[in-house]
């Protein structure tokens, strides 16, 4: 309750270490589960990383599934986004055009939310956040392989492959970026979403025009 | 040492459950490796799943990193076989035709071999085990970037995409193949690598001949 020194701001009181509000607990706690798991992974081994004691970083989370839980919405509130606004039918928008838009819009997710995307693939459905978000992922799944049928069925794509396996590869293709793209590598995301796009939907070979 | 009913042949003798021996230990590893994370499994959960004790495992295996060392080489040893084979140049047969072989045969290799590719592709390289299979996947990467490239110059494939971006595409289509095929779902790896050179080579979308 000092009261000298008025004219500059007060700075908050703080206790441990500053710097540190539960935003960036979760981006070192996703770091930590990407490099070592997140079930070999404990709030110990999180609090040693950040430097803090493990009751200051209780004072911003309440346990590691709740950061586990975190993570997984950031990703999959994202995709689901996406997905969503694809699936719409818009007047002269055909689902072959939407389905370009969401390989684009979900290179862009995957290379803003790159870390918790990763985190998201790697989940298996050993505790309730983690089954409740493979749900999750597959009303994404099964909205997407629903837009390849659509796409097919409007005569834009060709339909000798099963539509939920074009849905699988073209999906397998983007999602696979979260294990080799690098922010500071030779690829921008547009470069990659234009790759994307051509290879899955002019394909590699030279075609006679 | 009994003597009698010497018509029968004499069962040979085990010590705790029978009918483990290295390859069944191996096998179970990868599955739980696969389902928990290496780091947070133990030899201790190992033997519990196995019903064994942890002296009849180390019977078998000297550690948990040998177990990772095995699983690991029989993926690679697998892909790197089809992967030299391929980037062997041959009279009349050109890199595209190499390309598009390498492709059918590694779906034939994770498909056989799916438990241990998989845990490949989850290596982050936390031990001296781990960063040598991510060195050995470097080599693979690099052979088919390299494979591309020739097929690149030789005119088979269209030039405006970078060949060490199409490699990886190429492959995270392919290698996303761990996370969803079931061997008794919907489709055959005949299937599934006719799909996969359609979708890269002639493109989803339908071309004008």
């Amino acid at each position: 309750m000092s009261t000298t020194e008025q004219a500059e701001p007060a700075p908050r009181r703080r206790r441990g270490r500053p710097g540190y509000d539960q935003p960036a607990i979760l981006r070192a706690a996703i770091d930590l589960f990407n490099r070592r798991g997140y079930d070999a992974t404990s709030m110990g081994d999180l609090a040693k990383e950040l430097g803090l004691t493990k009751p200051a970083i209780y004072h911003h989370v309440t346990s590691k599934e709740q950061l586990l839980g975190l993570a997984l919405d950031d990703a999959l509130d994202e995709l689901t986004a996406v997905v969503t606004e694809a699936s719409r039918e818009r007047a002269g928008v055909g689902a072959y055009e939407r389905l370009r838009e969401v390989v684009r819009r979900s290179v862009e997710v995957l290379v803003a939310h790159q870390p918790s995307v990763t985190l998201l693939l790697r989940v298996r459905g050993n505790s309730e956040v983690e089954l409740a978000a493979l749900e999750r992922r597959r009303w994404l799944d099964d909205r997407l392989a629903a837009l390849v049928a659509e796409a097919v069925a409007e005569g834009a794509l060709r339909d000798n492959v099963p539509p939920a396996l074009v849905s699988r590869l073209l999906f397998g293709m983007v999602n696979s970026l979260v294990e080799w793209y690098r922010p500071d590598g030779a690829y921008d995301p547009v470069m990659v979403a234009d790759a994307i796009t051509t290879v899955a939907f002019d394909g590699l070979a030279k075609h006679e025009a």
